[in-house]
């Protein structure tokens, strides 16, 4: 059996969700591809064997050759599009955030909490990432007790023109949010955000770097350290501290190089060189969910608790103090 | 286009092969599998959508439902099997050995030179793997001048029942002897065995371990340890001495972990584990060349040198001597 | 020409720093040892040559026989004795801290601000490590630009009977305080201190592990992971982010270890494992300060600043937010 | 008391010596320094306090100031200096080699095997080294089981001018050659050399690099890569493989980069920034010896069968085949 899959927006993280849907994916045909702009849907409809292209999302969404949608869309579209997916009863992944706002977060949650079972995803790939899995594995495995404290290092070499200072948590740091909440099992409720000394290579109004801090229901602290023009490479970084141990993600495999008085190890160039084989997974076992019809990948939950917590860093960005986080109460769906 | 692969040989080799091709490989589906125990080729062909079983590894190669096939079946009946796909004209990925004996090597290889171009791919899986790679990039990008010396580590943590001394050689180091030739890009000329110590773990009768010198045409001096039951892991180690610099394979990523006074990391169990991306690397990219009417990985000429590598360092740990490595002369496909 | 030592104090630290002087640092010899405990001070001088024993400080700070001082007593009476020696014009080396209260600090900071020159040197040997070394001078030459963030982890595997959480700071972070405003060249203008998810490995009443964040006077933000009964090991680690890159401590040199599925590599035991050679470093370079007639370690200023971080780190550990960091005139003497 | 020590040789390793023994060896005092150049002699004699200057060796072994002897000077002069302190009853540290021939060798293992006890030490400093003497306690404390296999390598980033490519074997190899002698605990038997493809970067003459395979007389197979135009540093590396796992010395420990898309970490440049902790060492612990009335480091049966091995490789250098090792029978004074 195939999963006949709509992919919705075919930019860049579109067109990329299309080639391994089609190139890494086993049991998903790529049968639709919308884009506001239907010039780009047909251009990347056109590398499958039997795409038809459309410019149109929702009708994608409707039509009868479509079983599941992936959307990855504009930001702003995420919600309307989700909701779409769920009243249609079909399964969607779509992209972080779920939606720029909290409001729209749990409009897409009260339509989804009010069905049957779960359909909707949120793309936060980490998940699905060989090294945060042991990371994961090796906590639930008791193997170093208790989690206490969570160092996490995210870095990006630099930002495309117009990034501003509130993106570092909305587009970036919520990644480690979506993280935290994950590989420790538990709400954030509190976060305070310090601005560094700002770097002489980040673009003018961009308060480069950051270090967000953010305590969970069990006390656990967590501090990130959020750099977006480190200049030198994708670099994520993660040491859970617990009892009697701590657990860290290793360095990537690579070639060692011993040369001029060193030795020398690879670091990533980019985001989808580092996390590459996640996406391939991600794909791979929502597409396996969804033929056994269920879904089990990040909730909606996830994707509006995440964004509350990011609204809330945002906040302390401004006010430059401790902003504790507000979260509804949570659907039965989501227990 | 979907390349219609059959598989012959269902033990565990043959049943990845089916699995990868099927979960992992796009523009393939296995539609038969072959095997001498009809039983297990039906059991493993019941994991497919559509696929036949029978017990007759010729009546595979000839059905009309086959386009290309990959043999795994026991080493004694790959050279025949290869044979039979050349006079079919069908693509074959046959699992190393090509054959165990240099002269059925070379009666595949006098099959296939006849023929107007390559139809047979050896399963010389390292050569698809990330970290050879970029070995190999590394090496030829000029990154550490030419290469002088290699240094390889190939351990095991036990053995089978039966694994006896010769097969140190025939079924550890010939991975080891194909890397070389296709790394430095020539021949091995002379080969020496020194059989070490042995450690109280082996079965009796087994010599290991053992270190292999190889010598290649251009002077290139290789040391290979083969030690196949190291007890610790499945651990293979490389470091490429160039004129500039070294090049050496790193660690496996993973998570590392501070405990009881130390730091850990982790070593694979086992080849599936350390190679299971090569594998599928090895059967997407010979799927793209057979729909693209190529075949390009490790040749039969590859499978003949390396057996007459593995052939004159067995006779190397019977005279406990310099052994030089005579080779046929290279027919012009393989130029 | 031998600089004559006399050294007050003659528990662990002064044992120690007497078999540091008479073992591996020349031009001193230890002539005097002073302990309250009389007994303890002759069992420490009949490990050397020729050294009396007395019950009294300030006799052997007032002793002919005597040039210059260590003083490793207990923490409440470093300022009379730091300030007794400072009168009698001799050059002390006073373990850390100074004193136990900003107070008497600036009572040390006032008396030897009166004399010409320096004579006092608080015995943070970090300093004089050489990885701390290395990362300061990697800053200072340039490598990575401006620094803009630190991260330190300050792991012990547990704690004597009778610590408590302040200690956390005046005992340990206090090491921490030093190196950020010696490495960064700069004063520290808040800090803000996070109690983390108590481990269960904590004795009662210790709020173990902290987060203490230090906040500079060019806004360069500090972590600083403070974990006292972390079990596993000493543990130092260090990276400093600047505008084009990082600079870690690397883990400290030993054996490797493949075995059970893993390496493994080596982590101090504890804090004069891990600084032994800093110790012989730091009374190295002071006696040969003294020889050449100056001062020139971690001066009186930087004991009393650090302690003046350290209070009001410990007032943020009660009040749970951020305290400010104010700090007397800078006396000239040491501009 | 204090040992009073003449130190025969003033070039730069003999000026290294002083300068250790009189900064960071306690219980020692260089009264004497000889050299044939007399001015030399006085020049490192200026840099103590009170050291008198010759030019002649054996009236500095004669004189009644001299309770010790350093032998640093010409290779050829060892032997004979070496005897004349034995016939002086004085104990003397001999750098390596005791002699640059067996025959010489010999003559001074007869002189001392005809005495009571112990005079002669030959500077084989690498035992002194933390990391060679961590690798030794892991094995001697059944770490890893029984040593079956040793892997070496020695890299020098150059050499001086009129470097043959008999000292690679003879000045650089011998290291290695004691190192396994001493870390297994059994002399070597046999030798094989192979020179492998020459670098371009190495002066005309010089068959670099070269590996040198050791065989043990309980089997161990050890391989020594020497390589001594390799550009990019001082590089010792060991690996040691047991029964049960393997052990090897880490990378040197100081600060890790982040930059440029890479890791980065130190390798050192030469020799003496890599030993001149095991220098300390060796002299501290011979100063120690004499003061106890006993030499207990490397002796000169191991200056003896160093050289016996050395000249069994130099000689399968020319013969290109493999070279067994004679040794005469070993004197009960080395036991």
């Amino acid at each position: 059996m195939t999963v006949r899959v709509g992919v919705i927006g075919a930019g860049i993280m579109g067109a990329d969700h299309v080639n391994t849907l089609h190139r890494h994916v086993s049991g998903a045909a790529v049968t639709m591809v919308a884009d506001l702009d239907p010039a780009r849907a047909r251009a990347v409809a056109a590398t499958l064997p039997e795409a038809r292209a459309t410019g149109d999302g929702l009708a994608l969404i409707a039509d009868p050759a479509v079983d599941a949608v992936v959307v990855a869309s504009a930001d702003a579209t995420h919600a309307d599009l989700a909701v779409a997916a769920v009243q249609a009863r079909k399964p969607v992944m779509c992209e972080k955030p779920l939606a720029p706002t909290v409001g729209a977060c749990v409009r897409v949650l009260e339509a989804e909490a009010a069905k049957p079972r779960r359909l909707v995803q949120v793309g936060f790939m980490r998940r699905y990432d060989d090294g945060f899995r042991a990371l994961k594995d090796g906590l639930d495995g008791g193997r170093v007790g208790q989690a206490l404290l969570l160092h996490c290092r995210h870095r990006n070499p630099d930002v495309p023109p117009g990034f501003t200072t509130d993106m570092m948590i909305t587009d970036s740091v919520v990644h480690d949010i979506d993280v935290t909440r994950w590989l420790l099992g538990q709400e954030i409720v509190a976060t305070t955000v310090y601005k560094a000394r700002r770097t002489s290579k980040a673009p003018e109004g961009l308060a480069d770097p950051q270090m967000v801090v953010l305590e969970t229901a069990e006390g656990v602290v967590v501090d990130v350290e959020s750099f977006v023009t480190c200049q030198f490479g994708y670099d994520i970084r993660y040491e859970l501290v617990g009892e009697t141990g701590t657990l860290s993600l290793s360095e990537q495999a690579g070639v060692l190089v011993r040369q001029d008085g060193q030795y020398h190890g690879p670091i990533p160039a980019d985001y989808r060189e580092r996390f590459a084989g996640a996406y391939q997974h991600e794909l791979q076992e929502w597409v396996d969910g969804v033929l056994a019809g269920q879904v089990i990948g990040p909730s909606a939950w996830d994707g509006y608790a995440t964004q509350a917590v990011a609204e809330a860093a945002v906040e302390s960005q401004t006010k430059g103090d401790r902003v504790q986080v507000e979260l509804v109460e949570r659907p039965p769906l989501y227990a």
